[in-house]
């Protein structure tokens, strides 16, 4: 049996959820609270000593780290393939998804602390706040935490973590060519499924027409395909609570100006 | 053909060198002079935009990234296999190599400038040391580097760099077991080769005795078995300069108290 530990709007659990999806993989759900600090309860620290999402146990062993959760979703369940046959273009999807996890996965969570999440945090109680980053164990993840929590789109990284998404957007737009939709080509595979949660991301921060629909046309043409996917709505859309989403749209809408200057400067 | 811009001492060259070695892959050398600044050279930075070390070429097609450039050659060069067959295997044996490239591989940089080639780099002229960190693209490998230059086994990354070794000898002494002598049990493997650069890093700056023979005797046996391997003298140790590994040795020896004082207190 297939269990696992995520959260509806955590990307690394969006990257295994749609790979779950794409190979019809049947699996147990197991909701973490990240806002309640589910991440850092000591049972679950037990299974992922990094305090982080998702943790993916098959037949009672654990599995962490979605990017190798993904390659060994693909080892184990080869059908449909999720990675390139060729090992050229192989090596090329792994490029793309290393660039991404550590690019860009550090600036999403600068981003969406920093503008979508911030507002709710600074209502919390000082010790609640302080709680919640004390307990981050990578001090540069703790420091970048904190950082964005007190100056939101101020804060010094959130320079760095718009750039990080731009430079995927723009790499997606070089990489997607006319063999297909896809950023490996014909087939959808685990760089699609380690982009969407970005993409997503953008989207819900209200910059997806900005930087997607109107400027990006195969980055848009992409979106729309992972969209039409059949396990999309399922394993991503229908996962995500729909007061959260306005609130992140909200939160975002009330810093466009200094948002849309930002983005112009980059 | 393949050919392999690399530098002898370079842990992630080393990485790929031991594989080739291991496969029997025919290589052309192309070795970088990091020292003098060859990773920074255009002509090069247009082959690896990220300025470093190694760069594998293979038939005009270009691969970097040594964990990306191994999974590749293992792809490519299936034989003999370099990873487990077994998934579960195979993804313990991915979890350990990015543990070692995420938290290992940066800390080589921070004991190896702070502590071997400080002193000759304090006896360059200033604009010359300038210069050399000055174009590392990554802010904060740039600022961690003019750090230990600046304050050599004072700097407040050493702490966590020697750190960061013995979690990782202390993993391999956990996860080496009866089965075999290597990480992944009674094969020679990817993770092997992920490690190998980084204990010798402890040899070369007189802390191998102190870290693995005497007190993780694993690990002393597993490094023992890794300098047995038909390819080890070709692929390593024969290309390691005498002098070069003199120097270390002389400037490591130079700040021993400091250095056994850290150890202790970890």
């Amino acid at each position: 049996m297939i269990e696992l530990y995520h959260n509806a709007f955590s990307s690394c659990s969006q990257k295994v959820r749609i790979v779950l999806g794409e190979k019809g993989i049947g699996w147990k759900s197991h909701e973490i609270d990240l806002q309640g600090g589910g991440q850092h309860d000591p049972e679950y620290v037990k299974l992922n000593p990094n305090h982080v999402v998702p943790t993916l146990v098959h037949d009672g062993r654990v599995f962490i780290e979605s990017t190798l959760i993904n390659e060994y979703l693909d080892d184990e369940f080869p059908n449909p393939p999720l990675r390139p046959g060729d090992p050229v273009e192989r090596h090329a999807m792994r490029l793309f998804v290393k660039h991404i996890d550590e690019k860009v996965h550090p600036a999403a969570g600068v981003i969406t602390y920093g503008i979508a999440t911030r507002p709710m945090i600074l209502g919390q109680p000082p010790e609640v706040q302080e709680a919640a980053w004390s307990q981050i164990p990578d001090p540069a993840r703790r420091a970048a935490r904190k950082s964005v929590i007190e100056n939101g789109i101020e804060a010094p990284e959130m320079r760095g973590a718009v750039g990080a998404f731009i430079g995927m957007l723009d790499e997606m737009e070089a990489t997607i060519d006319d063999r297909g939709p896809w950023v490996c080509g014909e087939h959808f595979s685990l760089a699609d499924a380690c982009a969407l949660p970005y993409v997503l991301r953008l989207e819900h921060l209200a910059m997806g027409s900005q930087l997607a629909a109107g400027v990006r046309p195969r980055v848009a043409r992409w979106f729309a395909e992972i969209q039409a996917l059949e396990s999309y709505e399922e394993m991503i859309s229908g996962q995500l609570l729909a007061p959260i989403l306005a609130m992140f749209q909200k939160n975002a809408e009330e810093v466009r100006g200094e948002l849309d200057a930002l983005i112009a400067s980059l």
